[in-house]
């Protein structure tokens, strides 16, 4: 027994005998201690081994308190690299290898394919088109009359509202309120520019400074920092219209040749199958998603780099058009609400952050901002090679074999 | 330079003198070894370390070809463990940890809370109340009047497709094929019991099976083997209705005095603000999700039991409930389709399978299936924590704060 | 002053001083007086004039009572026929005109040349895919644990729920009941075969007899004989993907030169402009119509057929598609969800009757249920012409100058 | 035979024997005696007479041309008045009688009840909480490059757009133009001020007129003038989400004697019954109408007053909440996107001239756009007033014997 284990071994025996609650080990003992100590007490507890969730490769105390609580250790996914591909973004403009961290056989292998055609035909176009986070509490008020107050109020006093939020940060900047009303609810929905943050934290805090001057100068009461407008990890046409984080758009044009000789199928038959599965089916499923698996890049993607990985509900709002051309095949991905940054969060675990190296935007960008836009150019040029090499894939049928040779 | 260094500097020579292919090195040395020398390579181009990256906590030939392709190491993500939780499941009964992986701070903290409370109240109910994975392909007729005839056919010859399906699985059993029409677009969703598995790629084998028994006796054309009404990775009403992998509710009826001693509101409070931001708001969002934060539950305990990250998209159909009764405060969260298993794809890696240890769920259970309903019903009691801890935290208008205190 | 206007001024004096209610005039004088009175009364207190209201073309007590209560007299909209057109229905096999009300100018003339050039196709194929008029109480049970034995109730007992439904109807078939759970609320979707009734009454009668042995036989308590999974009257995706009523499909190949004479486009123009408006413009919009102006048509015949207005909701949920082929061009209409019926409601008015009269398929069909089927065809067929005709005049972009021309 | 009918039956002959086309008759006879020919030859046809189609009560020039083509009559449908009831509306304020023309028995009844119910409250409150028309083009450009530019180049030249938008106008104003980007199309959502009118027609010439000067200066080519963002006649969540035409709200408190006496039922029951049924069960249904049959008052007012019956479906978008409060019941409907005019259109016939003045808002209104504003208001009353009425016949459940009465 090592002096670890013994210290470990320790700090688990005062939680036994009740002197110490499981979640404040950390105030007894190191984080590394305090893991060690709590996977001895849940192994005891579940009969279960917890060696390799153990086996971290970073020190605790970077995570623990920061990014978790009650740490046990750390899950292991598996990490690969697509490309390198050509980007041609407004933030990003080069070749970069796409990090991917996934579980999902095939799936690399698949998006490698696809970068390895757009780099046939010169690269893929990226763009975001519109950025912003957004945090929209409710109020009560008394009834549509108030309502209507209420409404005419924050129009006339955004500036006071601005004021408010951005004393709370050093970075973000309110950009906008925009007020709904039903009934006797009013959700009022802030958008942020938060930089190089994902931030969804700054918006809260700003959001609440802003909520305080709202309770105070008007007789609406605050219901929720967050009444769902916003709308945060929630398959919602709200994000899907007007865009949440960033709405980035990658797009290319295929040569024929290229999509015969490497695809194995023909600019018109991607067209039909984009037109029927992506299109037509997703509307008869009544869906906010008119892709083919454009969650799978972007929560490989996401867990490569440290983004939030619930935040992949957003990033599947995303409609993948394929049209012939005569130069031959045009196919665009545009996802409307990629919620992305490359300071604070998971960005700055080890693993993590080398993720963000590999393609060079980890840290504050410069300009502010430019950073989290090269990485959703990034990611939007991996959701194309997916879906390009899906589509053409299913044209040319052997979807299963692939998973079949590759997969489980 | 040690000996599998060497190894590894010779091997990318070999890639950078263009006598080997980047993807293929796994065939010319051991995956640790190949996963070495792509490290090399990406990071001399990118000029990013990939240290930890590459001091993964596994054989790498246990995820290099099945799980991951191009591998070049592992991402960490903290894990830690909410609990234990009382669970009066039909597939689960009795006191787990649950195991959550994720880099939000605060989460953890939330759900942990959550599940005491939860215990307060002498645990929380959970079922599976349905079951089944889909896979949609869409077939080209002439027009309407073939489309008519495919769909009849369909009907009267649902048990020649079982059987082409059934032959393809040694478990998974075909449950039912419903038709839908689009002008000339015919899309079959097939419904599998894929048992303990997940089952998406279970069933696309079995399927293509039967697809070819549709384009043998039929004018019908395979245009996809998924045409989107299966709906996968995508956000779609039509698994929010009808329901993909499990239907899992968990609920609780939380004493009075626990609501207002531990969670320092009251049931009216914890009501009125799910009325008006759970319902209302996502109904003004246009949302298919009319909850507070079910997909962190869902994408934390994913990552940390090995399950698809891009399936939280589906973990997110949910909605949670909250009324108030004579005993004190009603509480349900319904997720209409979560995808998970307990063998194949991620469950198979040592971290992941020490999660599913956790919970007392790794592998196939007895009867089939049941290890899977046990995941499902844990993962809904933790979703139930989390939206009862964070409404709760916003009646109490502590959200920020949580967040400022224990995040970033 | 006629004997007549003498009656109605005498029982509108009994109403003003107070003798008599406004709403019970039909019980002291035959129904023309009574709509006379209340005209009187109306125009009193409004100023208004009445007088073309007051110049209905039937019985009053053809309508008070079972269309209408408070009658005052009708509403005229003008009435056009377009056709005649070609059907090729599987109910509804020859040329009929189409008979349309509409207050909107160019809406018929633009039907009208899509009919034209229907039949210069060979006219268009038209065919129910499913059918069934839906109810959905909602139940209350304690928790999910009695959810779940309600819906096996459920399952084991849909002989029972069928025998007391079809014992309140001559005509209408139970086909199934499907249960939903969402916490403890349990929603049971009834689905009934309604032969040439829209159904909707019947379907509610039937249900209420059927809930009425489940609160017998179980635990739960009906809250409401519609808890809006039906779903009557409002946009829901339910019935779009699911169908409610009717789910019909028409479409045509029409010859490039036709296309290309008759419509002043071509071919392709057409197909990329329901691409980008009808499908990629609907998934932006977070649409359930994928379509140009069905509902216009929909509207149109509903209202000269006395079917239901507020059931134009639901008629809108159609997806309109486009392809280009060897012979020309291919377009479809998908209708999901549109409730019609040839018996009962308005169709016994005398307009709407002799509307119903032009198509002939007036009363019950023979078989039970044919002439629901023939009108929803004629309506699948008018709804083709009319989004050939919009997109055509859109690819050759004069939409708006057409409305100059022909509207206000 | 008098000498109408013979002009009428000369003019038939000339169709029959082609030496005049069905639908070019007012060219050469005057309205009246072109409809009564149309329909001798379709009464031929068809074996129906249009006896009463007809007799219709004004003179067909008033329609035929501005309304409708190839008019044959008119469809009366059955009208009748609820109320008066007292609307505390922001441009409506008094005691009015609501016109609702419908052939649903039972349905006028129950919003006469509701509006009984209303004024023992003291009358509804209604706002009309944004307004304005819009209309969205589809542009195809080059790919997201170009498309990046089209968007700048519109947030720079909004005042071009304007001038050229206005000057196709007297009364409507640009309010603003929103551009969404989906790969390589743009389409540009214009909203206007459109005062009195409905003013999608208006909209829609005053686009083109914008279209023109975006093709002149931008490489961009306009696909079709409507892309379906607008969105028209479809049941979209962009309308749902940021309304279209006006979003107004209705609502009251309602004392609790008044709900047990006069609606047999409680405060508590219906806000249980609203929770189950329009919220949860709407959320269920993945609907975007969270109320139980607003689109029916909708409807039967649209048709007393001379609006589009298509664009009732835009009219569903509506919420409803209840709340038990301690003087009762508060219960509001929310329309999000009523579309609505008091001049144009359907609003020139003479008995919906005469439907708007029961309303007293026929024509402009003063100040402009008043007119209409106070029609939303009563319409929303209107159906407030029909919720209030459902929610409680349900909740004392006799949904199916008041149909069972008074219906069908």
């Amino acid at each position: 027994m090592t002096d670890d284990t013994r210290a470990a071994e320790e700090l688990a025996e005062r939680v036994r005998d009740g002197t110490l609650r499981f979640h404040e080990l950390e105030e007894h003992a190191d984080a590394d201690t305090a893991t060690a100590a709590r996977r001895l007490l849940v192994e005891e507890r579940s009969g279960a081994s917890l060696d390799v969730v153990g086996d971290y490769g970073f020190p605790a105390d970077a995570a623990a308190g920061s990014n978790i609580e009650n740490m046990v250790g750390a899950v292991q996914v598996p990490m690969g690299v697509a490309g390198p591909v050509a980007i041609r973004g407004a933030s990003l403009d080069g070749e970069r290898h796409l990090p991917l961290a996934t579980t999902e056989g095939a799936l690399l292998a698949s998006v490698n394919r696809g970068c390895s055609v757009l780099n046939d035909a010169g690269g893929a176009n990226a763009r975001v088109l519109k950025s912003g986070m957004t945090r929209a509490p409710v109020f009560r008020v008394a009834d549509v009359v108030e309502a209507e107050a209420l409404v005419e109020w924050v129009r006339e006093n955004e500036g006071k509202l601005r004021e408010a939020a951005e004393e709370t940060t050093s970075h973000g900047e309110l950009e906008g309120v925009t007020p709904y009303v039903v009934g006797n609810s009013v959700y009022l929905r802030f958008r942020y520019d938060t930089k190089d943050a994902m931030g969804m934290n700054m918006a809260t805090i700003a959001t609440r400074a802003a909520c305080d001057v709202v309770e105070e100068a008007t007789d609406a009461s605050l219901v929720a920092l967050s009444g769902n407008l916003c709308s945060d990890k929630k398959p919602a046409a709200i994000n899907a219209v007007e865009g949440r984080g960033r709405s980035v758009t990658a797009d290319v044009t295929i040569p024929r040749e290229v999509v015969e000789e490497r695809l194995h199928t023909t600019p018109e038959a991607v067209a039909e199958l984009n037109t029927r599965k992506n299109l037509v089916g997703s509307a008869k499923a009544a869906s906010l998603g008119f892709n083919a698996h454009v969650a799978n890049v972007v929560a490989a993607m996401f867990l490569a780099t440290g983004q939030d990985a619930a935040q992949v509900v957003e990033g599947s709002n995303a409609i993948t058009t394929a049209e012939v051309r005569d130069e031959g095949l045009y196919v665009s991905v545009s996802i409307a609400s990629l919620e992305v940054g490359t300071v604070g969060g998971g960005t700055k675990l080890p693993t993590q952050a080398e993720g963000l190296d590999v393609l060079g935007v980890r840290g504050g960008g410069d300009p502010a901002g430019s950073n989290a836009d090269a990485l959703a150019e990034a990611i939007a040029v991996g959701s194309l090679a997916g879906e390009l090499s899906l589509l053409s894939a299913l044209a040319s049928r052997h979807l299963s074999s692939a998973h079949a040779e590759l997969g489980r």
